[in-house]
């Protein structure tokens, strides 16, 4: 079977501005975490610049949040708000062991979907 | 108790440059998923310009896997190996029901880890 081709959406002279903050980030275990980080994404969606976000975490506590935004400008807001300032702290002093923040500037991308791929039933 | 601080360990005059590879997958549930992910991470480790790579996948099959690189061409060339290709086509036949992949120039990044907080043990 030959497989289904990607459709890419974007290229570097067309894209609409778009910044991923990427935050990868250990767990240390304590159990309100999960509240917190529901609360802190419910937050992200209401903001002004917001695109979308996703995220994954392992078996052991290893996760990767990426949030998408349509300027740096709405990044910094969201990152200044108290609620979001309040999260940040109870997240250092003790929901993460560790952690990586990274703000990057989407430059291409590309989707692939099986069902809506050539041959697909 | 205060939170410990981050550290920045980049602003955007002194950064190297860095490319991320942002790559979002939903698995199929093919068995042999994890011996090719694991050849192309072995893979990418051997390349120029290769720095880094997280991954994390919950259990519903959802997984954020994200490679850094010092250069965009380190990124085309490692997209465009011949094992590579390979891989990427069994990831559009078997692998994976959909993906996103997103290329992203990192323009600051921040770190965090409890050992190395002031007042850590």
């Amino acid at each position: 079977m030959k497989a289904p081709a990607e459709s890419t959406r974007h290229d570097d002279s067309q894209i609409a501005p778009c910044y991923a903050v990427i935050f990868e980030s250990q767990l240390a275990g304590d159990c309100d975490y999960d509240t917190t980080a529901s609360a802190m994404v419910a937050l992200a969606q209401t903001q002004p610049g917001f695109l979308s976000v996703s995220s994954a975490r392992s078996a052991d506590g290893f996760g990767i949040t990426i949030s998408y935004w349509s300027s740096l400008e709405a990044v910094r807001a969201f990152r200044a708000l108290a609620d979001h300032r309040a999260a940040q702290a109870l997240g250092r002093s003790r929901f993460y062991i560790r952690y990586r923040l990274c703000v990057a500037e989407v430059k291409y991308e590309r989707e692939f979907d099986r069902s809506e791929a050539p041959g697909a039933p």
